[in-house]
């Protein structure tokens, strides 16, 4: 799947050079505009692309949404507006998320088209595309800005394939060590009997929900280390 | 759990218009500023909050970041560099998705800082945070735009109380019945007996990713019908 930002119409230099930022975040180079308002070289669309200005000066100027029809294999709209209606088959949506983890099974060009700031896409544009996507908002106010709309679009596009680097977790034996620890903790400050088991569970929960990395672990084992020895030496 | 979103020393008035704007699409309404660059009454600011003038004429003004923390019981720092060395626990992330699932367990008010556009959160402002949480982006390009950062983590908490409107999908009865009217068109039309098999599996497979909704199934059943009718007739 190779993707193309496709920006139909837009009417302001900076939401175009927003887009291009947004795009270099995510990893994405493609980016096509359609009969733009303005050109790429205002220093607005510069100054909001920030460090992506390889993306704008690579960037393809297009005459007409059947051009663009014409570049990619398949062709996805976006839009705000969801029917509420089965019967309006023309706006039937996918949600971003489920999009994301669909669309790169395509082998091919795939055309990402955003509308106009204030129109969006046209009806006549809508029922050329091969699916919808709509990114869910509050119904009070469901119009996201042009670079909010893209930048979610491949933030979702992007996580989709994102291996988070791995921290080193302490494992359940280091776990139950530390456990062990804080028991003799308890005893070595003479913790109340009565309490000690609610405690040992309360503490049990906490570090579970921790997740502790190995270097944590070590970290704070030390310190129990000397709290014990601390509190024992008191106790002769 | 009661979001803020935290600006801290934001430079640019428009920024702050924009992240107005992102709030409003996802349902926030509590926005605090941390002795920011400019006045909230800025035409950049006004222009790019676009329907959501009544989060930037309510929104809190204060002095330093320690004020911030006084505001809430538990804050959130948000940051574009995470730790490669787990022994640098300072940085040590969430990422946005996992933050979102975590947070509304938390029963109170949750701030969520976002730093300067060109240094983002100082160590020292990091240090006071209960929890860091990273947007995944490029290497190449991590640093985002701060209302796209905000606009994405808004998103993210969000999509994880939405639920999408349901849409009647056709049942397995009825895909079926589908199935029986393609080979009953398949014969009306003479298709090669030997190729018959292959395409009937093929149109399953495209019928059952398509999802069609009941109102697609009933349309789309009515030109079977006219189509078997039609290709019966000129048998005759």
């Amino acid at each position: 799947m190779e993707a193309f930002v496709i920006l139909v119409e837009p009417k302001y230099a900076g939401n175009a050079g927003a887009v291009a930022r947004a795009m270099k975040n995510f990893g994405f180079k493609n980016l096509v505009l359609v009969n733009p308002a303005f050109s790429l070289d205002e220093d607005e669309c510069r100054k909001f692309a920030m460090h992506a200005q390889e993306i704008i000066d690579n960037a393809e100027l297009l005459n007409s949404f059947d051009e663009a029809l014409e570049k990619v294999d398949y062709m996805v709209g976006t839009t705000s507006i969801e029917s509420r209606d089965d019967k309006h088959h023309l706006r039937k949506t996918f949600l971003a998320r489920d999009f994301a983890k669909e669309i790169y099974k395509i082998d091919g060009k795939v055309g990402i088209a955003f509308g106009r700031e204030d129109y969006g896409l046209l009806n006549e544009e809508i029922k050329k595309c091969d699916l919808l996507v709509k990114i869910p908002t509050s119904d009070e106010y469901p119009s996201l800005n042009l670079s909010h709309a893209v930048c979610i679009l491949l933030y979702e596009l992007f996580v989709c394939k994102y291996e988070p680097r791995e921290v080193l977790l302490a494992d359940g034996r280091e776990k139950e060590k530390m456990y062990e620890f804080f028991d003799e903790l308890l005893d070595a400050i003479n913790y109340p009997e009565y309490k000690k088991e609610n405690t040992r569970i309360l503490f049990r929960r906490v570090i579970g929900r921790a997740m502790l990395s190995k270097w944590e672990y070590h970290t704070l084992m030390g310190v129990f280390k000397k709290a014990i020895q601390a509190a024992k030496r008191n106790k002769q």
